[in-house]
């Protein structure tokens, strides 16, 4: 299935006990419609106020599914804030996560004196003013393989911190600024870290030099803050196989 | 001032006893800032539900007020489902309502099979498939100056329900259809029930000939259905000349 949720109100994807989490509130209709309790596993765990317009999710049953009526009653019993867009069956070695070759994330600004009470839920509100070319000449730097340990979390330690980036780039959107950024896989909190700091680049705080020099130097405590997560929306997950399902 | 606010959660602009409107939240904020009560006067009284990006409103005081404190003040009080997003002096000859000279609205309609978590409290959900083409035809149609009678709300009676529109046409916004309304003012409900009407004529239950037999006929009971009011914005109001404020 491919949904898109309003992450506002959730605690991420992930399953918690005792709070609302989208993985959460899935898998609660999924068992009301099958009567079965399965797993389902997502192409990215989204943090808590992250938001989706195509995040991927699977799960595997041995029970016959009209996938017509699952659509129908998944978004009568999660919706409105969380819409199954797409939903179809898929091999038995569908793994949403493993498979991926790539994700797209976009992270919203609005760059203006004050918020906006339409886009508050979805951009992150920069009052002062941005120098878009400097943030622009940082931002395409990032195009390419890179050891991206300068921007994971803080408490995060990946085996392999090498990421490959496809795209990154500001555009404009309506009012706000739009940062596009996809690649192979993402490190933890690392595009909220790259927008942190691509903004102290916008507000002159940093040189494009610094940033660049900061990439190369593979060391988190340099980098920027972390961008709020209600900025941050996973856009597209792609695969490079198809995923027939087998008849049944 | 200019002020955009999201409709949703008020009961429109018109100040009501015990139910929160625009208006209200916006003299309460006054009250408390100026420390004394003030009117404040709108260009359009959107009805409940309906957002506004470009209202203007004043009032008029006979204290010295310092605009920047005010804004920001409006702004700690009213927000965040309310800014301010510019306030300054005007003369005292100001009339927000009577001065202003055009107004644009927006209505935006989601046209897809299932809703958008980011969208729904914005535009007006048409699953059924619209025929673009068509309601563009009509929607030109309405351009130029016309009895707009058969538009209004039932129980509005206008003395002269003659309106001049000056811009009629739909475009595509991201994965919205926009309906963009321009006119000297507007008769009560009439941009709704031109929508409602309009998607008629999209999904093929009315021609085009029929709409615009309907807008000769002056015959509010041939009409379509109102449109839902979130789907509508107040975004632009226009004034022919500049009023200044006197030096004080």
């Amino acid at each position: 299935m491919v949904l898109e949720y309003d992450g506002t109100d959730f605690h991420g994807w992930q399953i918690q006990p005792d709070r609302p989490t989208v993985q959460g509130v899935l898998e609660g209709a999924l068992a009301t419609i099958l009567g079965d309790h399965v797993r389902l596993d997502a192409a990215g765990r989204t943090d808590a106020g992250v938001h989706a317009r195509g995040q991927v999710a699977a799960f595997s049953t041995e029970r016959p599914v009209d996938c017509t009526r699952l659509q129908r009653g998944l978004n009568a019993l999660c919706g409105p804030g969380i819409v199954a867009q797409r939903v179809g069956p898929v091999g038995d070695d569908f793994d949403p996560r493993r498979d991926a070759s790539s994700r797209l994330y976009e992270y919203r600004i609005r760059n203006a004196p004050w918020p906006s009470p339409f886009t508050r839920r979805h951009s992150w509100h920069v009052h002062r003013p941005l120098d878009c070319f400097a943030m622009e000449r940082a931002a395409v730097a990032l195009v390419g393989q890179h050891d991206f340990s300068s921007f994971q979390a803080a408490d995060c330690d990946a085996e392999n911190p090498t990421r490959r980036v496809f795209e990154s780039e500001w555009s404009t959107v309506g009012e706000d600024l739009v940062f596009r950024i996809a690649a192979t896989a993402f490190l933890r909190h690392m595009v909220r870290n790259v927008v942190g700091t691509l903004v102290q680049v916008g507000s002159k705080e940093r040189t494009v030099e610094d940033f660049l020099g900061l990439l190369a130097a593979r060391d988190r405590t340099r980098a920027g803050p972390t961008a709020p997560p209600h900025g941050l929306c996973l856009v597209k997950v792609e695969y490079d196989r198809l995923f027939a399902a087998s008849p049944s």
